[in-house]
């Protein structure tokens, strides 16, 4: 089986590799660097920066711990972005010789369709190369969405791209958009000195999290410094002086932020121009490719996974319906469920949820409990004086069935794994109950927060 | 319903508490400080050492983050105990609180049988109290073993509590015991720049631990610096000088090792000698409790949890005991279930299992296969440039069940939830495996060890 990859970033590579696994005679085509945004410009470089930023601050809180730094505290701007070219290019490498092992065949170019069963490829030289395949999986991704504002073009004004490699770090930044993206760079260069704003058309930040959590760490962001204008509409960026000024509106009123640079951060669009999907007869929507949960596009043969496709833009979710397309293409028949899917904020602390959302289940119009455990009762995150997470569990009335399960608090992003587990096997709030949780984690709060659903949480007093 | 639970541990006071919740009415009779040994002398103080030793080597390590500290780095040890104090503090005074609004009468004082029904108690002033019940849950907990070696009584001999609470921080020590508790120890007086010798009996370190990673870990411990004999029996301390000279043998070979401190860390045994047991007829098993899996003794009314069982001396399983005599007794029934219970040691990289090492599939002749992910090749790991770690999941040969998880990681102690949960609900392998794990996480390697049982993982080779 003849499987062609247009695109290696971690829905992409990682399809080549299920697909070489089961027996394809794989090619990848890439125009840029294996590993796509997540591994070059998205999480990872990212991780770096947020892994930095959380390091400075414990440094500097070091002395509430028994620890005294007698001389200056300072990021070293260079090196740190030595680190994070490091990080990156040892996974990069490391993915390249993944495929390499599992003979997947890499090709520097631009796939275009030429029929359903050809792409050609045009590399950096010029030169043409066409591709026959059995299979194709299109995994182009994403990229930033940046909105019709005036003065958008002015030096100074950046994207998420833009943001990781700055010369320096800057005075100030205005950074538009309140949503996982902009909460990220917000927290990191705000840790690192840089006076940072936020300006955000919704009434809320960060979208989809569970609104009771969003505001606290809304609440956790400002008592760090960190300004954020909700329900705000940029009108205009100018330069004024040496700094760039921020024109906005809310309601009537109408406000102005300077800053040394403005970061663009309002959302991402799926990439899909460069394929001439025209030619091979795709379906799109909204500039999204149109897939199944076989991950198959309205071509027989034709699959899509990822960001192209617009479902959920995160890398492991790319990285799953690669699988799932894989094994389509190599003679399983598996679907892609999006209900275990977890989201995560590398924020302080950390926030991460799986499942639905207290809004989505009154949208839903399901009948719900809710169970809430604060991690100020809890040892471990007292220990590591985090202490203003909260873990939430929405749970059906009928059934005790788990349904969401929301985490603010530290290494939430690895705790959620449990939560994920629970929904993909349908637990019930008194299977986790029953399941012994060690003493002193973070991770017994979750057993707590069950617990509270019922009222019968015991570090805390259930109302 | 009456209730009388003696021992206000991890293991007493929950009990209480839930039965408390239930109905009952519920006194609780401890003779020392509100929370037992874990919360005063054990899990939570060790672990506010521990989290100051990992910050402490985190800050000499900055310079790798992009993170400059000029001056020097110290600890300030009378800082960091007041810390401990408070931190504990805060713990027993909230658990105070939540006794205190379950209506649990607490009495200080020493409880003893005089009747199945009556226990009297003697309190600090001499007075004596009868109370009397319909049930008892006797959680009286553990202390530590001091063999008799010679010169175990000298000056500078210490136990795990002594370790707590030292005037300063020694410049060696010597540990006797390669258990959770003497590594842990090792562990952060090591970073605090305390030159560390231990000394074990068996040819390993962490008994109950899978060996292979047992060896990992001994491994980075030893490239720390500090000195491990396995395979070696203590036969006398003596003092020499200023310092304690410890002699033991291995083999036919004599040693020794001169140090400041002598820390005796070879255990804990059940503390039941004050309760005058043989008055109520409740019958032990050497120098344990014996009880049955709803936490019955052989004494119809008198229950017994926690260390005071010799079960599986964890908090964690106390507590999960305690909810269990405490259900069976205001007339549920409950069993307990040992499957599930993790074990955490506080190294760094944490370590943290649950369900069967590949030593006991063995023994119990089990047909397994194995899986294992290292953590070199998470991309998260790497961010946090903690690398050396592994992901180990064994699991049923026939049925893909999975039945150990054994992590050594950063943040594994709060990623076993996962295993634990997965062993509660006898989960197969393709059930994780198509549970969708968060990227940039280390929980993505757990997936991934998962995988690699059927030689599937994606971001290694499979061999």
């Amino acid at each position: 089986m003849k499987v062609v990859v247009l695109g290696g970033g971690p829905g992409g590579y990682v399809a080549a590799i299920r697909a070489a696994q089961l027996g394809g005679e794989v090619t990848l085509i890439e125009k840029s660097t294996i590993g796509g945004t997540c591994l070059n410009i998205g999480c990872i470089p990212t991780k770096v920066l947020l892994h930095s930023a959380e390091l400075f601050n414990e440094i500097k809180d070091s002395s509430k711990f028994g620890i005294e730094v007698s001389g200056d505290i300072k990021v070293n701007w260079s090196e740190l972005q030595s680190r994070k070219k490091i990080v990156v290019n040892t996974l990069v490498s490391g993915v390249r010789s993944l495929l390499a092992f599992n003979k997947v065949k890499i090709i520097n170019g631009v796939g275009n369709f030429e029929t359903k069963n050809l792409v050609s490829v045009t590399k950096e030289n010029g030169a043409v190369e066409n591709i026959e395949f059995d299979k194709v999986i299109i995994s182009t991704g994403s990229i930033p969405v940046i909105p019709p504002i005036e003065g958008k073009d002015l030096p100074g004004v950046i994207d998420s791209t833009d943001a990781l490699s700055l010369n320096n770090i800057p005075k100030s930044m205005v950074i538009i958009g309140g949503g996982v993206i902009g909460i990220e760079f917000a927290n990191a260069y705000n840790a690192f000195g840089c006076n940072v704003t936020i300006i955000e058309m919704l009434p809320f930040i960060l979208p989809p999290v569970d609104r009771e959590i969003s505001e606290i760490i809304k609440s956790k962001l400002n008592s760090e410094g960190i300004e954020i204008y909700n329900n705000c509409k940029v009108t205009k960026i100018e330069e004024s002086g040496k700094v760039l000024s921020v024109a906005f509106i809310n309601g009537d009123k109408q406000l102005k932020v300077d800053a040394e640079k403005v970061l663009v951060a309002v959302g991402r669009r799926a990439f899909i121009e460069e394929l001439n999907l025209e030619k091979a007869g795709v379906k799109t929507e909204k500039g999204c490719i149109i897939v199944n949960d076989r991950m198959e596009t309205s071509v027989d043969g034709i699959y899509a996974i990822g960001d192209c496709t617009g479902k959920n833009m995160l890398a492991h979710v790319a990285s799953e319906q690669g699988v799932v397309a894989a094994e389509n293409i190599m003679g399983k028949n598996v679907k892609m469920d999006y209900k275990t899917v977890p989201a995560c904020v590398y924020t302080k602390p950390e926030l991460a949820s799986v499942g639905l959302t207290e809004e989505q289940v009154k949208e839903k119009g399901i009948d719900y409990k809710v169970g809430k455990f604060p991690l100020i009762a809890n040892g471990k995150s007292l220990i590591m004086n985090e202490i203003s997470g909260i873990i939430k569990i929405i749970a059906d009335k009928k059934y005790d069935e788990v349904l969401g399960v929301h985490i603010l608090g530290p290494r939430a992003t690895d705790l959620i794994t449990e939560g994920a587990l629970a929904l993909r096997l349908e637990t019930t709030l008194q299977e986790i109950a029953t399941t012994v949780h060690a003493h002193p984690t973070v991770g017994e709060a979750i057993k707590e927060a069950v617990l509270a659903v019922n009222k019968e949480a015991i570090h805390m007093i259930n109302k």
